[in-house]
């Protein structure tokens, strides 16, 4: 593939497989060469792409993003991108996943937040092998800890549909959100934590970007069973304004967090801290919501 | 046991085992369900102890850490708490863990920090089982990504002696560091950076932490080649602090980091949003260091 791009549409997947002689899932260890290209990794210098088949046929690529001046926890893996990049992009299911290495502990466990992760079929391009050989998540991650061992059946996982029943709750101060750009990020961001994943905490969170061209990007917290790997919303924003082909970060402008006021898990500050660095004259302003099921209107 | 501790010496830990009629790797899971009341997982109430035996023959303890109201990667895993009780201890190496649940993929990626982790042998005690059988973490975490991806075999791992040649830097602020706790903390700081794990990005660092009773404790930051499951300066130190029987975060009243100026990973900011957040009348303060070798004395 010339030009790497973040999602391939399913008849172009059909066609380039068609070319090459292979199927689909053969087609995706030859997308990742060139997919490695899009990482940004500008501390370690280790590019790595994942390459990734939607159940509808689309092909999603991730790629690893790190940002120098903070702490390595803000990275984001190849694995955390893809399945943000599904997503995104209401991919129903996440089939096949090939990966320039192997996928480290944290995106094996990250991935344990989609529905029958163990089925997810993996291939490490960095292994030799002659054949294209895929191999369950499941022998990579075996007795895995993961939902199943706090969740009901029930409750949806990521890239099932989610509704916290968030609504915004009144603003003491009148001097923000007048202008309408500020509106526009509001409610997209509040469109973002209604759609967030956090079934474990139940704080919820999301944060809409903006442009120097008035580009919007939203971003859903999608939280991890095991806590630590789970991707902030500013990670899960920045995602999508690199997946639209997003140049410098300093293109972002203006950014909107909204969370619940005094959560257990707090994403403010942290936000800030991360924004500081990668756009550092970003207007950011965050606003606090509250489950309409409590009657906060 | 009655009274669960962190800490059992090689000979209590044999008359426990012989008292049992059990070698010392049957009795650590026996020592599980009471080390599981030493976790403090405020957010979660999920309780988490994992038991190591040292190849000195020393049983050490680890239990999960949770912070309400910062985001989630904050968290110490039981499996990192237990690193780092080993580490603080001068445990040669870790042979044998046995844990309440199992380890997430964030635990089993930190773990391969430590020399022939694949060999680590694991029990898991919510599995249902006859016998007490170990399986070596390899076999929970197959075809791994870790050190020996990224770094030479002469390279220290965690648990190994490690040198960073730091020193301080001449500090333009005279005001600061003239009381005496202050130039404690500094050395204590500078020494627990020196000692630090961070062979990915070479930036170390190192707190120190001083409760209300002018006790000290010492935090080395511990990198992971997979990035996201290092564990920060603050979270080791508080290990420490917990570890040594510290009751409440708010007796801490001072401290100090210490980490190199402009480095691609910078603890301040994030290790004053965990302090304010755990202790917020403590004095934190940051001093610089720079590598020795570089000749910056
Ligand atoms: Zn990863
Ligand atoms: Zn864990």
């Amino acid at each position: 593939m010339d030009d790497p791009r973040f999602v391939i549409e399913a008849s172009e997947a059909e066609s380039m497989a068609k070319k090459y002689g292979v199927s689909v899932p053969e087609l995706l260890p030859r997308l990742v060469k060139s997919a490695q290209t899009l990482a940004r990794p500008p501390t370690s210098n280790y590019h790595v792409a994942a390459v990734g088949l939607s159940s509808d046929g689309r092909i999603f690529i991730g790629v690893n993003i790190e940002f120098p001046g903070v702490p390595l926890h803000h990275s984001i893996h190849a694995e955390q991108f893809l399945v943000t990049n599904h997503a995104l992009h209401n991919s129903p299911r996440l089939l096949y996943i090939a990966v320039s290495s192997a996928p480290c502990g944290h995106c094996r466990q990250f991935l344990q937040e989609l529905r029958q992760a163990g089925e997810i079929q993996i291939l490490i391009t960095s292994e030799p092998q002659k054949d294209v050989i895929y191999k369950p998540l499941l022998s990579l991650l075996p007795s895995p800890f993961g939902p199943t061992d706090l969740l009901d059946q029930q409750t949806p996982l990521i890239l099932e549909s989610h509704d916290n029943g968030l609504c915004l709750m009144q603003n003491k101060n009148l001097a923000n959100g007048v202008d309408q750009d500020c509106e526009k990020l509001k409610s997209l961001a509040l469109e973002a934590a209604n759609h967030s994943h956090a079934p474990y905490t139940h704080c919820p969170s999301g944060v809409a970007l903006m442009d120097v061209n008035g580009n919007v990007f939203k971003g859903c917290y999608m939280e991890s069973a095991a806590y630590n790997p789970s991707l902030g919303p500013v990670q899960a924003a920045l995602v999508a304004f690199i997946a639209s082909a997003g140049a410098s970060y300093h293109d972002i402008v203006a950014a909107v967090l909204v969370e619940k006021e005094e959560a257990a898990v707090r994403q403010e500050d942290t936000a800030r801290l991360l924004l500081k660095m990668v756009a550092p004259d970003c207007d950011f302003r965050v606003f606090h919501c509250c489950s309409s099921l409590n009657g906060c209107v």
